[in-house]
This record gives structure tokens, sequence and C-alpha cells, in this order.
């Protein structure tokens, strides 16, 4: 096997009263990655895509990634990746961790799979560290794991998968930038012990609804009582975007990761359609540019290409 | 039908991560509760018990239970219950709790079982709400719905059941007492976003874990970061207790409701007779009185005696 390639798709973290815990992998849009075990030692980044991104594997989120796996093999050899990204970087669907664990499964699968899920969410959390500033595990999670995926815990790693039923998201990323510093900024330091009971019970339950796919239980849970009422700020025209989508028929959603991008979930791909049109519809009646993706929420994370 | 009897048994509400929402049934210890529709309107309290509870039935917890059910059925008659406690007021596994709750469920088979489980919930909130002030549902929802409960939301009640594997539970009751208010004034107002997340991880996992049935992960998160290093202080030998306990082979446990009880969990009936055994010893180093418990979690709550 000469070399792997890959589908590295987007994911959504923050899932409402699950921040900083809860994500989901998408089947689309996803980052198409190729690599070569190479024999001259180091890594080659090749970005065919047009987002300029670094080339230097020290500042690419998934040379850093590869680096991290090459260190714990104490290889005498190195990787070469080839990227084309169809994930806009600053989007919040998990841009960066598409590129870094699309390049460690693929990588993992060239040395015959010697590494864990566990291991390689592991490596790719140096791409989040290289792209936030912080060992994140968010996005990386769900896109190793695929599905619904709990962060548990950082240090020690621990990534737990949630049982889910079929569900469909709808997903608009306004082309607007926010600042990963603005966005932790305004969060508050600290939060009333009577917000953080709230929300701790609706992500018991939202846990507790995706495991028994009861929807109408999903949809009760999907209340964010601290992060949301601050961060949809930054956000142009994000509630009349739920709204519509409530009214168009969505189970519920919100800021994915930390915005711009919106999410809002559905019980069938049919409803997931006819919400993106409802959020379509809202941002025509302004002068920014958008993206909307329909997809269905994936089982899988990063697909290897056969 | 004359009469209904049935048995009340005790719960452990806050549990571990799941503070003011996650709570279980105990198969015993069990109040015995009679309960006889009457031709006169009113409700009469006899307790065949020593605790000297107030029979006056505005100041009985299953006396408001049965009142707040009688207003809804705008009833030209009455109930009459005979109370026979076995768990001890003030203990914190939801004494005050099984009465209210016993007493609703045998009235309600009396009456051709008119009300479902949340509307009895909330007859026995009342109950909730004259023994300590708040309406709050952490013991009633265990005690109506049985097994694993999370409450997601007191206005409007939303009790949510947790699938859960075979579990045991050893509860240690030392006889000394917590004023409810102390036990209140202890707590933190505002909690870090820091911690906030950790717990909501945590609860997460937690109701994952028992959904799966995987014991490991039960395991791992049970971890208290916001409650039990305040409300431990005001239990004597709680460090030294849940530290025998996990010798012993326990899961995990921590305080039960606002205390003084500890629980500890086990995945099996001779483990958690172990870890009762191991917080004995802990006590009978002290001149304090206490109460042992072991008991399956329960899958039902109150039980009619058939």
């Amino acid at each position: 096997m000469d070399s792997v390639s890959v589908q590295a798709p987007a994911t959504v973290s923050n899932v409402v009263c699950g921040f900083d815990c809860l994500g989901f992998a998408l089947s689309e849009p996803f980052d198409e990655i190729t690599v070569r075990k190479t024999d001259e030692t180091g890594i080659t980044i090749i970005h065919k895509d047009g987002y300029g991104l670094p080339t230097d594997p020290h500042r690419n989120v998934a040379g850093v990634a590869l680096r991290a796996m090459l260190d714990a093999l104490n290889a005498d050899f190195g990787f070469s990746a080839e990227i084309t990204k169809n994930i806009k970087p600053g989007s919040g669907i998990g841009s960066s961790s598409a590129s870094s664990c699309g390049a460690v499964v693929a990588a993992n699968r060239l040395i015959g799979d010697k590494f864990s899920k566990l291991e390689l969410a592991d490596f790719a959390m140096e791409g989040e560290k290289l792209a936030s500033g912080a060992r994140h595990a968010d996005n990386v999670a769900p896109s190793i794991f695929g599905g619904f995926t709990l962060v548990r815990s950082i240090d020690p790693l621990d990534i737990v998968s949630i049982d889910f039923p079929p569900l469909f998201a709808a997903v608009i990323h306004p082309q607007i930038e926010i600042k990963t510093a603005d966005a932790r900024a305004i969060l508050p330091k600290d939060v009333p012990l009577a917000s953080a009971i709230k929300q701790w019970s609706n992500l018991g339950s939202l846990v507790a609804g995706l495991s028994k796919g009861e929807i109408p239980l999903i949809a009760r849970s999907m209340e964010d009582s601290i992060v949301e009422p601050v961060r949809k700020s930054l956000i142009p025209k994000f509630d009349e975007v739920k709204a519509a989508s409530m009214d168009a028929g969505a189970i519920g959603g919100g800021i994915s990761g930390s915005g711009p991008s919106i999410f809002m979930l559905s019980d069938s791909m049919e409803t997931a359609e006819r919400v993106a049109g409802a959020m379509q519809d809202v941002f025509l009646q302004t002068d920014i540019e958008f993206n909307i993706y329909v997809s269905a929420i994936a089982s899988d994370g990063v697909r290897i290409a056969e």
C-alpha cells in the first residue's frame, strides 16, 4: 500500500447544552486527504485548495498531528499529505479537525492500524492546539469516532460514543469572521449554580433522549442557558434563523463550535432541507454571503476511500 | 376495594455529578402505607411509628399530597392514611418523599388510577414543599417512577427515566442532624464555568454509562467537582468512608440527598455487602450511632402490596 485516501467530514461541536463536550459528525462537506509513506524522514504538506493555508509542517494542523504520530513511533520514515479542503477554515464546523484527523487516520492505515482511535484523537489534538491554542477534542472526537461523542475528560483523554437515532442537520455558514479570542472573551468566568444545574439537567436528558432515540425528549432538552445567550450576539440574524428553522420543523439547534455557523437538527432529510430553505430565506434578506449544507449525522467519522 | 396498601421505598437523590436532578430508588428500606377512601371529606393521618411526626393533615407531607389530589378531583369524599415509617426522617434517603408518594400512589389505585405518574409526582411535590420549603422532585421522581430518574425541569415538570444495568447500593446513615438550611447555605451561588463544564461532561457520561450498562464508564463519571467538596465537611468521616468503600470494590458514590447518609454503588450484592462492612468499620471507630442498608436499585418505585 503506497497511499491511503480519506474523506474527513465536517463536525459540529458545542451541541447546545453540551458546551465543550458534545459533538457530532456530518456526512458532508468533507476534506479529501491522501497520505503517502516516504523513505525520507519528515513531513511534506501539499494543499490543493485555494485557502492559502501554511504548508510548513510545523505550522500546518495535519503536519503537527502527523509529527506527533511519527514521534510516538520513533519513526525512521516520513509522510507526505495532499489535502483538498472543502470545509472552509474558520467556519465553526471543524475544518482544522478534519485536516488533522483525516491525516492521522490515513497514516495509521498505512502503518497497519497500529494506533487506537483514542490515540489517533490524541495526535489530532496537536492540530487543534496549533489552530486554537488549546488541546481540545470537541471536533476531534466526532471526527475520529463518528456519530455523537461526548468528551468526558481531556486529561486523561476520555471519549464516549453516544447512541443516537437517525438525525439530519441543516447548517448555514454566514461568511463573517468571528475571532476565537472574541468568542472566548465573551464567556462568563463564573455562572450561577442555578444556571449550571439547568444546563446539566438538560445535557443529561439530551444524552438520554439520544440513547433512547426519543425525538421529543431530544427536542425538549436542546436548551442552552449559558453560552448561546451571550455568544449569539456575535452572529447576525441568529434569533431569526433559529425561529424560522423551528417554524420549518427543526427539533432544535444552536451555534456550531464557536460560530459563525448555525446548525439545526431535524428527524428527516426532507425536513432538514426545508429548514435549510428557511435559513437561506433569512440571509437572502441581508448582504452577507453564506454557504448552506444539509447532511445526515454520520455514524462514522473519517472514511477511508476504497 | 376498601383500602390499598403500598411499600414506599427509600430513594437517593443528588447522585454525585447529578446534583439537583439525578436520583434512584432502593428496594429497601421502605415505609408501609395503607390508604382508605372515606365518605366524609377531608383527610385523616395515623402514624404507627415512633417518630412523632405531625398528624394534622395540613402539616403532614402525606396529608398535603393527598389534599392536592382531592383538590384536583374536586372530590366529595376523603382519605385516611395509616403510615408505618421505617425510613427515619432526616436521613437524606427520601423519607418525606416516601410518605407523600406512597400515599398518592395508594389513593390513585383506590380511585381507579385516574392520574398519570407525572401527575402523582406533582401532587407528592406538595409534601416536599412542606418538608423543605421547595417544590423539588429529586426524590419524588425515583419514588414514583422507580429506577434512575432525571428531573429535567420542575416547571413544567419533566421527568426522564434512565436505563440502567443491575446495580446495588450500600448506604450508611450516621445518626447526626444536618439542618437543610446549613446544607443550602454552604453551597456557592456562582461556580466557575470550567467546574460546571466538568460537572456536565461527567453527568452526560454517567447517563451514557447507565444507558449502555457500562460499569467502567459509570465509575469514571461518578465525580462531583461542585457540591461534594463543600458539603462533605458536614459529614464526619466522609472521606474515610468513601476511600474504604472504593477499596472494598465500590464503583463510586457520594452524599445521599443533602446528607448525612452516604451511598456507594456496586455491581453485585456481594460487593455491596462488603462495602457496607467497610463503611461500618469506619463508624465503629467513632461514638456516632448509625444504620446501614444494602439494597438493589429497584426498577419500580412505590409498590402496591397485593
